[in-house]
């Protein structure tokens, strides 16, 4: 623990995209401690020798795992050989490692759900009827999913403020963060009007990656209604550079909690169906360089696992393309200190965050930076993390 | 009127995807007539020998008009030496003409926004304090975007049945249909974080195609709170195999109705704003070979126009693609018979349409075919149609 290192040795090997500073073309790697290794060079393979994970994705469980039995054998022990094909994390670029097709997001913590509902509808039930009946989730943008370190511009839209008349226009005054967990699909995936088994949907997914689904509140909650979010979170989505191999996270697969009442057979998911994950949010302020840790929270409590995120998706015949992206939702537990958002952390705003030194955060400021981390409980994998500073809004 | 080549003169020139019968790769074509006309090859331009619009998309309005012109030109008199390069439509099959980026699905029709508000909350103000600000609307799932003739297999889900304290697992028993006008996206685009100004927004419009989006209405009432419409919709949507240019539609271009209360700055949309377009349903019922016509209805009425429904969609600094579809929402109009789905057409299933000779319909059944029709008034330009034929749920 504690150096640099920790987290990214053989056992975790996670997959991304990077140039050399030196020049060249963007092509695949694996994060090893430091360095990234150059797949393409070092297996002598076209499908690496590309701009996004895609190729790879596309062939499926069967060559992820002897890919990566091959990488494990070529980089262990002394690995001497791949001594040509490491780079530094310090002489190379990375990008977004995936030609996302659909971003799905859900609902999945149970937690998260619950506080929402309290905030928003305090006079009424908390969870929706259907809400432990099925993962509840929606489509979100695609094209806007930007790789870690991306500036965040403060975006501009519709609110209404307190009882106003009308709307008004102008940048969000709420803007916050979703602390979430998604999952990449990959392999043949299913013919049009077939649903994916929840027993084989872990087959279709390749690995898992931190997402940040940053969200502007006002903006948000002016539109949604009937159809859901859509300009309140479309400006961007944040995701690491790495993705984790689903493989590196087997030996930490957990319980789910109990589902009461039973759901439907179809989201029936063999136990253990959860990925046991630490997870914080991490906050420092415009101008500072002292960072806060806001919040600390567990994968493995997530109501909606990972296959029964996919089962449901696909139970109406909906097809998945490799690169799809679907994030769990934010991840919340139920004590102080433990929410993925800053509208659960300060109750929408009513208890300020105090963080040092007269320094309060209700929702974010331009100059602040969010760095979302995670990994396994002994540390042995360690997500790669995704951050991102916000800057003022535009024109 | 009335032979099979209106509307599809030297003033239109939709394009399309298409292989030869005969043999060969995917590549661009446009429809002239009763022909495809291979563009690579008559134009020896590689950005046409793809299995897609989108490279063309990619190059901008001015490239789109140079194209056409070129077109025109080549085709317009007798165009003797075009025609090695024109193929018969029934020598060859059309494919879905784009990548589709993002899909965003509008709900811009007050009609039918209106409608839906009445059957939905019928004890409450129909239109929400939201609908006359901005044009509602969400994304929806770009990966099963199907071309026109696709099988459209009947989705099964969750739906709870009236009063019952559980959800029930099966197949949709209230498939309904969607009648949309999309247009799609092209040229460089915005930068992440800059919108793009409503007077620009044509720009970056390259073209419309009809739309069905096919909508299970028993699996979106029970999953759409709060988040929107997922499983109820993602299952399909159909698309043309022609996407019409907007170039040919700018002689149809007319004044949008009056908003009241105006809109925000953002939104003021340069007049004439709206397309006058005369759109049909057609149904013909499993097993028959009568065909009839239960909607038809007008696009030219319709309350946000896509410059302002592409002007709101990137507001907040969200970027387009080549290659993104948005589509209107549904159609519709205030009189019997006007409306584009089911639902409001039969105020769901409460009043059957009478077809003839005892057939009624309150929604789908399996083996029933779906077209959906569009032409401007003059009928010069007649939009690709799009048609589907309902078949079984699986297993």
């Amino acid at each position: 623990m504690g150096d640099g290192n920790d987290g990214f040795g053989l056992e975790h090997l996670p997959y991304g995209v990077f140039t050399p500073n030196a020049g060249g073309e963007p092509r695949v790697g694996v994060r090893l401690e430091d360095d990234v290794v150059d797949v393409g060079a070092l297996l002598d393979d076209e499908a690496f020798r590309r701009p996004s994970l895609n190729a790879f994705l596309a062939q499926g469980p069967d060559r992820w795992a002897q890919v990566r039995g091959r990488l494990q054998a070529a980089l262990g022990n002394d690995g001497v050989g791949a001594a040509p094909h490491r780079h530094p994390l310090s002489d190379v670029t990375l990008h977004l490692p995936i030609e996302i097709g659909d971003y799905v997001d859900f609902y999945s913590s149970i937690e998260h759900a619950t506080n929402l509902g309290r905030i928003m509808r305090p006079d009424a039930e908390p969870l929706l009827p259907n809400w432990r009946h099925l993962p509840v989730g929606y489509h979100g943008r695609s094209g806007t999913v930007v790789v870690s370190g991306t500036p965040i511009t403060r975006p501009s839209g519709q609110t209404r403020v307190g009882d106003a008349a009308a709307p008004s226009f102008g940048p969000t005054r709420l803007l916050d963060i979703e602390l979430e967990v998604g999952f990449v699909t990959g392999g043949p995936g299913n013919a049009l009007g077939d649903a994916i088994p929840v027993e084989k949907a872990l087959d279709h997914i390749f690995g898992v990656t931190l997402v940040n689904d940053w969200s502007a509140r006002d903006i948000q909650g002016w539109e949604y209604q009937p159809l859901g979010p859509f300009l309140g979170k479309s400006f961007a989505t944040s995701i690491s550079p790495w993705i984790t191999p689903l493989e590196a996270l087997r030996p930490y697969f957990v319980t789910g909690p109990v589902q009461e009442p039973p759901v439907l057979r179809y989201l029936q998911a063999p136990e253990p169906r959860n990925v046991d994950l630490h997870l914080t949010v991490d906050l420092t302020p415009a101008g500072k360089t002292d960072t806060f840790t806001i919040s600390r929270t567990g994968f493995g409590d997530l109501y909606w696992s990972m296959a029964q995120q996919l089962a449901h998706a696909t139970v109406n015949g909906a097809t998945i393309r490799p690169g799809d992206l679907f994030a769990s939702g934010t991840v919340s537990g139920t004590e102080p200190g433990t929410m993925g958002s800053l509208i659960e952390l300060t109750w929408r705003g009513a208890r300020p965050l105090d963080l040092a030194g007269g320094i309060t955060r209700a929702f974010l400021e331009d100059g602040d930076t969010v760095t979302l981390t995670g990994s396994t409980p002994d540390h042995l994998v360690t997500l790669g993390e995704v951050t991102g500073t916000i800057v003022p809004a535009r024109g």
